[in-house]
């Protein structure tokens, strides 16, 4: 494993803190963007509280894309778009890690957002069309992350087009304890790991439940 | 467990076959439906090579939809609404089990249809307005279910608006060995159950297995 400086746009959230805390436990280099330097800073303490000795840092997304090896998006999608329009130049050619499901939850009522690209990792690679945008771990429960002293118990699914920055990904999920990750197609297939999202919210409303994916059938690969 | 009447709509298919060697295993009475009354006996005949002694009738849609308590649809989605259109009046107020993704397999590409009502489900219960529809089973593996001697390892998720039709379905899927059915919310949400069928069979291409879907973080209920 090689140590990676990996940023979050949107880390101040739920999803983009629990895969910071997680990745900051395997020993990478966190930096936290956000809209206000305050609330990253808050977010990188919330780190701190977990993995002691944590080496991450807080700032306005557009520095911390500059500072990022792979650019995670956890924004809520309502703010996806104009969020990757600003931050192109700054993300370049990176890798682009996209967690985002379109979804709102207007009147306490769920619905998934239709996107016109066809998903939100889709629009992101029409966004940003020299990154090499990952889609990937839409359906890990964000409260089970922040427990980083337990394993979570959950396949994560990862579409793309670009082979390398795929495995990259891949590599970089099997990373946090408990997590198998799966090739599920191309960046065309997001679209159905987004939209499952919804299924997962029901679940965990009449369950009561933390839900997350597994795959059976599939032979566990070997390790390391 | 009381024994029904189990009726399938095109129960020729691999999935319908599985799922009709499942339920006669588990004791019910299995009507298997097809246009062809020689392919629906010689359907049965499968049945009863993997369950001895297996109460199974073979006999054209129409009269198979007559005699089942319960009727299962399980068709390629090209001729989903002729079908049901055609059926309609024998189906009246039953309740009906959508097993079917919309999907094309043109040219060996596989691609998700639009259904303008929404799903295949839904489509279903625009076409049989009296029938109580509830959408499962899409994501269990047909070759899996055939082998009747094994469990399989999945969860079943089940989604319709009519709760007494959903449960009567739950308890029924939990009758396969090795399977936990989960409800997945109302049949709005059947969508992103028959539409995630192209990440298993994604999966299925490239790792060469035969994939199912389970649930982590939902506490097991027990059974009984």
């Amino acid at each position: 494993m090689s140590v990676e400086v990996l940023s979050f746009i949107g880390g101040t959230g739920p999803e983009g803190l629990g895969l910071a805390v997680r990745f900051a436990a395997a020993g990478h280099e966190i930096v936290i963007g956000s809209r206000s330097p305050e609330r990253a800073q808050q977010a990188v303490e919330k780190i701190r509280a977990r993995v002691p000795g944590a080496r991450a840092a807080g700032m306005v997304n557009q520095e911390a894309v500059g500072r990022g090896d792979i650019v995670f998006v956890t924004i809520p999608f309502a703010g996806h778009r104009d969020t990757l329009e600003a931050l192109a130049p700054a993300i370049g050619a990176k890798v682009v890690v996209d967690v985002v499901s379109p979804l709102s939850f207007e009147g306490g009522k769920m619905a998934v957002i239709a996107v016109p690209e066809g998903s939100a990792a889709e629009q992101a690679q029409a966004l940003l069309p020299q990154a090499r945008v990952v889609a990937a771990f839409h359906h890990l429960d964000a409260s089970q992350l922040m427990r980083v002293e337990r394993p979570v118990e959950a396949d994560v699914l990862v579409c793309a087009d670009h082979r390398e920055a795929k495995e990259r990904v891949m590599a970089l999920a099997e990373e946090i304890e408990g997590v198998r990750a799966l090739d599920g197609g191309p960046v065309a297939n997001s679209r159905y790991l987004e939209e499952f999202t919804v299924i997962l919210l029901s679940l965990n409303k009449t369950y009561k439940a933390r839900s997350s994916l597994k795959i059976s059938g599939i032979p566990t690969r070997p390790k390391g």
